[in-house]
């Protein structure tokens, strides 16, 4: 059984950078790896993907959250599940924290009916480890800038994506992590400085969390 | 406030017909009515159906269910409950018992996960009244041939649907009732004879279902 690693955090806190960057540590130390990022690729989700990204298309915010839950089933039935029984590292690019800070926390819609809906698109399998990186708001958005047009979820207005910003903040706190078992182990990283800087932190954390590839990841530089 | 009314059956149990049938009487008797089917011509609805009848599209049975429950999601937030809320009649081919039947039954998805899901999509709204017409396996098969070629659905294969038969079987049991309250009141209607039979019998059923309109149906033959 392999392990699942998680990675979350505001826009421009560095999880696709970071998550590239453990990949191929994970890789030069001889672990067996493989990242994915929603959709993932499956014909069913980028399908779907191409609904939930249309700034012309009017969704009401539960049929959203289901597409999102939707495109996860996919992700999980076909790639993230086969890969763990495999004996793999997965590593994802957001999970569960996204899809609760920003259909919880941003649409509104009730935890209960989140969390639910999560549970049967994953049917059960919890990540072993959330990175979740964190980063004064101001320094994320400017990293951020510069990325393309706005899609539909980027359209969403400022109070949204504040109340997302602040859900990241909550679930850096240990009460929520102790009231939300669906999220598994959540360790905080500092995402200022340099990427190398970064790196090193989570290499460190998931040496940790991770024992069995500790060694080997600390055998490379 | 208005009330739900679905129709539930086996495959040619004559759902369609039935429902068109009860519209024009519940009109004619003067009463604010109407009807849906998912997807319901929402342009989200129209968009994932696309992908959950296309053919050649492969689904895990998860991602399916979670289809269905996004095309019901915005069914019921832009359509049925701002009718429900306007005072109407609001009528319905398939809901939860179908999801039940396929997703349940059919595919064999634990059913906690597909009832929290219909619970996300819906945020609880339960029908007033569901007529579930039963009709002799053969007999539904034979109405519902020539109807042109198979979709993703109907390609299930003959086990598949010799489940989903059981389940409306199922369905017509007190005990099966009684510990699933998410169906609401299900009432059994034999969809043997002709049209104008079930008809009749189904209007009896409504008359007394919802007594506020049950003196108008009756002064309509």
């Amino acid at each position: 059984m392999g392990r699942l690693v998680v990675f979350e955090g505001v826009e421009g806190a560095g999880k696709s950078t970071q998550l590239r960057r453990l990949e191929a540590r994970l890789t030069r130390a001889g672990v067996t790896c493989r990242s994915f990022r929603e959709p993932g690729g499956t014909a069913a989700g980028d399908r779907i993907r191409e609904v939930l990204l249309d700034p012309a298309m009017s969704l009401d915010s539960r049929t959203e959250a289901l597409l999102f839950m939707a495109s996860r089933a996919e992700l999980v039935a076909t790639a993230v599940r086969p890969e763990l029984d495999a004996g793999s590292v997965v590593l994802l690019d957001r999970f569960f924290l996204s899809t609760y800070a920003y259909q919880v926390s941003g649409r509104g819609l009730p935890e209960v009916d989140v969390i639910a809906a999560n549970r049967a698109a994953t049917g059960g399998v919890v990540p072993d480890l959330t990175v979740l990186l964190t980063l004064p708001f101001a320094d994320g958005m400017a990293r951020a800038t510069n990325r393309g047009p706005f899609d539909r979820m980027e359209q969403s207005g400022n109070a949204f994506h504040a109340r997302v910003e602040s859900a990241f903040a909550m679930f850096a706190t240990s009460e929520w992590q102790a009231t939300h078992p669906e999220a598994g182990p959540v360790v905080v990283v500092d995402a200022a400085g340099t990427a190398d800087d970064v790196e090193q932190r989570i290499a460190a954390v998931v040496a940790e969390q991770l024992p069995e590839h500790g060694a080997r990841l600390e055998l490379i530089a």
